[in-house]
């Protein structure tokens, strides 16, 4: 089955304390659509300008990515210049260029608008809503504390749309002003989406739906090189995998969680997409069964 | 196989803001040895003063732990006062009246001192070394910032005759300086401890040990009521559980991870020890059973 993500498109400047590099890809649907595609088909909507290289976009198209809802117009791409320091978790934003991305008004080609799946990565909840007008298929959301501090009541509106809301734990706290987040995660399905996924960086994450409660580690990482990317990685393996397994059932959302947590650590060993690209099933099958093996509760039945 | 425990048995007022208690029994060695006594004869070896209710001592006396290694001598006992806000992971310390605790020197009972396991709660890492010397049994520390900021090559020199040490995420990136939990668990093995074990509030448990990699969640309370004696409750199930077992095998450690987490999750509930008092094994496999369902992986074998 098919998905079709909304999101960014851009050039990124990372400082991380492994090294730094200038002018890669970026951008939430890049990390997203890279990850999803080894399961499910993918198309893009988005902008990019008249600088955007040709490669990357090759590259995207080799990868069997669609790319008929990219806009190409006059100006300059998103630009994020973005630095960590020892917290993985909060980088330090130097610079945000928005470029085109500044006027983006997504519109789903129309033999997009059926898809299965819809994924809105973190832009801003009215173009999000306009978005979910436009779509038919299961509607999964991501967003960021930049629209919770400052487009909250548009962002509840957007919630009361979704089915699967996807975000980190500092947000989840910051949305609900609860710190307990599985206080916070009833909160959020109260919001309107019936499953709701939070992220926890080395933590895991946590998946609620109204039948299943589940948890999960980050998968251990010899070393992390640059955390960007990781959380659109994540949705990218977890929509991607319900795409392929063609239903959202409790064992399939409980098999995404895994994979999204699986493209996540590729993601974070290297810059960019660059680790996310060298993936293949055989890793993949690798991670799954490393994180079976971290999370194998005994059973401790006639022993208590 | 029984365990002795030194630690501080204390009076608690605390706040939180589901309500308030005054002169309750607190201390690390009553939260570890009333869990710890659901699996293995324990013995405390603390100090109170002549100020301390006999009603506790009955009531840890009616729980079977051992006291002839509690000294009761003429001032005050341990008080601490403690308020917790919306973060259960941080609590205020009001005030902190050491009393009879501040010239405590832990004299293990002679027939004490073989015995199979010891816990050496968060005391100063100088007893905890004079202890190690008088101990022979399997040896488990727990630390507190308090010592690690200002003891911290003396604490150093204990965590080198230690096999076990258990501590909090925060405590284990303020000694190694890391913040990424996994790298800290390595450099924590350097120090001594063949086994690490890291608690992480709502977000769980991690435990390493030469053969083995292990994550689990936090139990999912409904209510935090006092999160008070959570950290020496986990250890009481944890090395209860080994000694009930009698071995320190890789099978062994994660089952008593397990337990440790169940005797947390009862001790947050109510104040005090109370709800911890009220535990069973009913209650206990109920819990075992929910963490098993909330962390089992399903396979994804043939699918990938």
């Amino acid at each position: 089955m098919g998905i079709v993500v909304v999101g960014s498109i851009g050039l990124d400047d990372v400082q991380t304390p492994h090294g730094s590099v200038r002018g890669v890809l970026g951008g939430s649907a890049s990390f997203f659509s890279v990850a999803a595609q080894f399961f499910a088909p993918v198309s893009v909507v988005a902008v990019v300008g008249d600088d955007f290289p040709p490669d990357y976009l090759e590259m995207l198209r080799g990868r069997g990515i669609g790319l008929e809802g990219l806009e190409v117009v006059a100006g300059r791409t998103f630009h994020w210049h973005g630095r960590y320091g020892a917290d993985p978790d909060r980088p330090v934003s130097l610079a945000t260029e928005l470029g085109v991305f500044q006027d983006f008004h997504p519109r789903l080609p129309e033999h997009h608008r059926r898809e299965p799946f819809v994924f809105l990565a973190n832009i801003d909840p009215v173009l999000q809503l306009e978005v979910l007008r436009q779509a038919e298929g299961l509607k999964v959301l991501d967003t960021m504390n930049y629209w919770i501090e400052g487009k909250r009541t548009e962002l509840l509106a957007t919630l009361r749309k979704v089915d699967v809301v996807i975000m980190n734990e500092q947000e989840a706290r910051s949305l609900t002003g609860l710190s307990h987040i599985m206080a916070a995660c009833e909160v959020i399905a109260g919001y309107g989406p019936q499953v709701v996924v939070i992220k926890m960086g080395e933590h895991g994450s946590l998946l609620r739906t109204p039948e299943d409660l589940f948890t999960l580690p980050g998968y251990p990482v010899d070393r992390v090189v640059d955390p960007t990317g990781a959380g659109d990685s994540f949705a990218g393996g977890f929509v991607g995998w319900l795409a392929r397994r063609g239903q959202a059932s409790p064992g399939a959302y409980r098999e995404a969680m895994v994979m999204g947590t699986v493209m996540a650590s590729f993601t974070i060993e290297d810059f960019s997409v660059r680790a996310l690209m060298r993936a293949d099933a055989e890793k993949m099958r690798q991670r799954v069964q490393r994180l079976r093996e971290m999370t194998l509760l005994p059973s401790l039945d006639g022993l208590i």
